[in-house]
């Protein structure tokens, strides 16, 4: 075996299947969000950025900023030990106590991330249960399945968003048997909703306990802010909301809100809670800062649906093959990787326009994408700026431009089996 | 299944155990560590922290603090998306070229935690090797454990620092197979450390690689902080060296460092890189800040010695317990779990001095401690204040003073076999 052989061979071989990724170096600039540093080749430029999950722009929030500077200044940079030693720092209690309120649960809990919370909840869940069966959604993110696997727990995936296919697992496994379904409410590729109301009166219905990823909806969705769960009224109805404060809350970290005891077992039995550094009181103060603020404030979310509205509108008209979306992702199909690849190099090179290429593992091969996702500080002139820069582009690259595009791509994505999406990378 | 009444009695079952956890609720007080509000039944009070993993107080270094108020508020709370999805930010590449520098590796790769680094780079190395066998040092931290079993690769267990059993199990295997060793260098719990030139010249002899986590030494140890491997000159004979942002460096975040290809097939390969939003600019600032002050400044180390010696000195001197440490950690044997929690809970209440208790499962049953951490801001006046303290606690709470304590301590420990430790939560 030579070791320095065989990894300079694992990175041959993503060169020769065009997956291996080169991350582009920026930096944000507070107060002029979406603008942005690209140090490329020795060069830095300006650019917008067209792809970040800052989704609200509360990265760059006043009240965000000043609590994460107040917090950094006042207790320091770290937590200094782990929860149980010496690392539960004040505002990380008060920021669980925000969560639980946001979601209108007993108790909260939070994570390095949100993929560890993903992780770390799942798998200790489906463990601690006797037996337990888990049904999981094909498109469900990588952090999840990682937390499946982990638990060791028997495990069935169901077709997207497909409650008669979820049902017919559920019927077979019977009401005794443990069962959890885990499942997203806003998936991130493609900007559908799951339908929660059918999955939790299956879970009635069966005696399963419900598991949701909300990360893509926090923040964005319902009266003050507690996901398609609130907005829709049905929060009381899932057992567990998972979420994320680095989206939409602009900052850093992970979290699960639900009953005290489950929460409290989660808390006690998790290695992945357990066995790592708390977050820094700086980043416990700026999260909860972002949530009050928009537990009240309702501007930034109206804005934003405006803006997004706005960009698929521009963007349709214009011809662009625009992937039907009910929430604020708005995705290109192009269909193909070295495409994509090259659409979103034209685009940064010629346009200053920063679109990550979406290609396989993230999405399933033949649905590669560009993914755009308009803030509310995506103003009029920059879509107008988007959509001459993505026609120019989609010109010189080659890419169709739609008329029967958008029903051939939804059929596409509908009829490949059970593939596991690793979303979000 | 009733859901709600079993997560209830999983949690019962941890009190009735006397294992059930509780977070002591701090807010530290930057500029004047130790020291630290706690807040308990409505109540604030102002108490000394003796078990920080913040162990050279760089977590309010003005160095370190004004590093991340000036990145927050120029770059604002948050990176926006993972790392491929517009989450690099330039302080995250900056980072990482220093922490390159700091192992006198060719690459280093951040993550969101230590824990994070070690379950991600172990998973994936095992997992990309074809038939690997990973050998692993039985007191290995739980995120390294997580990581093995991740993997799915066949593991065997060799005794703790045992370089002779290391050298059967590698022999067994011969020298074709893939093997991965994993071991630390600093053992938290016990301070002691791994012969890390041994292990180098068997992985040498037998063709292995190596993977060593120096969470309790990067920052402490080497003229530059470059860890145990540093001081001892065998950085270059080790494959991975592993880290933490979020003790001595005093922030939060983890990493690896190595050649250029193995850090790239991480890079490109762990879920628990990809999948998951990048460090915020402000993090990776701070981080950056302290790593480089400690690499020209040898201040805090020598004082963080100093103090530690001194601690020993004095406690032992009172006949206090002290378990055998060649390193900063000073451990102090209870050997009883209920009389550990006593002395914690009572230290705090009447003494103001905050000790966790450190139980089963974090160390093997009847080897219970408390374990001090001084740091360079634990001058003589608070030494003597502990020692007093303990004396009065240890007589209060009815726990043997020493005399040939240490040695049966040491041999209790020595002779329990293929525990499973999950140091360090
Ligand atoms: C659906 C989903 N869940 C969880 C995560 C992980 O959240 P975090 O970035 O906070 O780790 C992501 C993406 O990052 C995601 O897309
Ligand atoms: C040996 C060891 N490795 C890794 C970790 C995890 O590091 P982090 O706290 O940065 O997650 C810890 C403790 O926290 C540890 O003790």
């Amino acid at each position: 075996m030579n070791y320095q052989r065989f990894f300079s061979e694992a990175i041959e071989q993503l060169h020769a299947e065009r997956r291996y990724r080169v991350f582009a170096d920026l930096e944000r600039i507070a107060g002029r969000f979406p603008r942005a540093i690209w140090r490329s080749g020795g060069q830095t430029r300006e650019i917008t950025v067209w792809c970040s999950n800052d989704y609200l722009g509360m990265g760059q929030h006043e009240s965000v900023v000043s609590a994460m500077r107040e917090a950094a200044g006042r207790m320091g940079s770290g937590a200094g030990g782990t929860r149980n030693i010496s690392g539960t720092n004040h505002p990380l209690v008060e920021l669980e106590a925000e969560l639980a309120d946001l979601h209108d649960k007993e108790a909260g809990l939070v994570f390095t991330s949100g993929f560890v919370s993903n992780e770390a909840s799942i798998s200790t869940i489906a463990r601690l249960l006797p037996n337990c069966l888990v049904l999981s959604d094909e498109l469900n993110h990588a952090s999840m399945i990682e937390g499946v696997r982990r638990s060791g727990a028997e495990k069935k995936i169901f077709r997207h968003n497909d409650v008669a296919h979820l049902e017919s697992l559920l019927k077979a496994a019977g009401r005794e048997q443990a069962k959890l379904i885990v499942f997203e409410s806003v998936y991130s590729m493609d900007g559908d909703i799951a339908p929660i109301e059918a999955i939790a009166d299956l879970a009635d219905k069966y005696n399963a306990m419900t598991y949701i990823d909300e990360v893509h909806a926090v923040g964005m969705y319902g009266p003050r802010g507690g996901g398609i769960t609130e907005a829709r009224g049905l929060a009381h109805r899932i057992d567990v909301i998972e979420g994320t404060l680095a989206k939409a809350f602009g900052v850093i970290g992970g979290y699960i809100t639900g009953s005290a005891s489950v929460i409290d077992a989660v808390r006690s039995y998790a290695p992945g809670f357990i066995f790592t550094t708390a977050l820094p009181p700086s980043i416990a103060s700026a999260a909860a800062a972002s949530i009050r603020h928009l537990k009240t404030s309702s501007a930034e979310r109206e804005r934003h649906q405006r803006q997004t509205q706005r960009t698929k509108d521009v963007l349709a008209a214009a011809g662009m093959p625009v992937m039907p979306s009910e929430t604020h992702i708005v995705p290109l199909h192009v269909g193909d990787p070295e495409l994509c690849k090259k659409a979103s190099d034209r685009l940064l090179d010629m346009h200053g326009i920063y679109i990550q290429p979406i290609n396989y593992p993230t999405v399933p091969r033949g649905t590669e994408r560009l993914r755009i996702t308009p803030t509310p500080f995506h103003d009029d002139t920059l879509i107008a700026a988007l959509k001459d820069a993505l026609m120019e582009t989609w010109e010189a690259v080659g890419i169709p431009f739609t008329d029967t595009q958008p029903s051939r791509v939804t059929q596409t994505e509908r009829v490949v089996p059970l593939v596991v999406s690793k979303s979000g990378g």
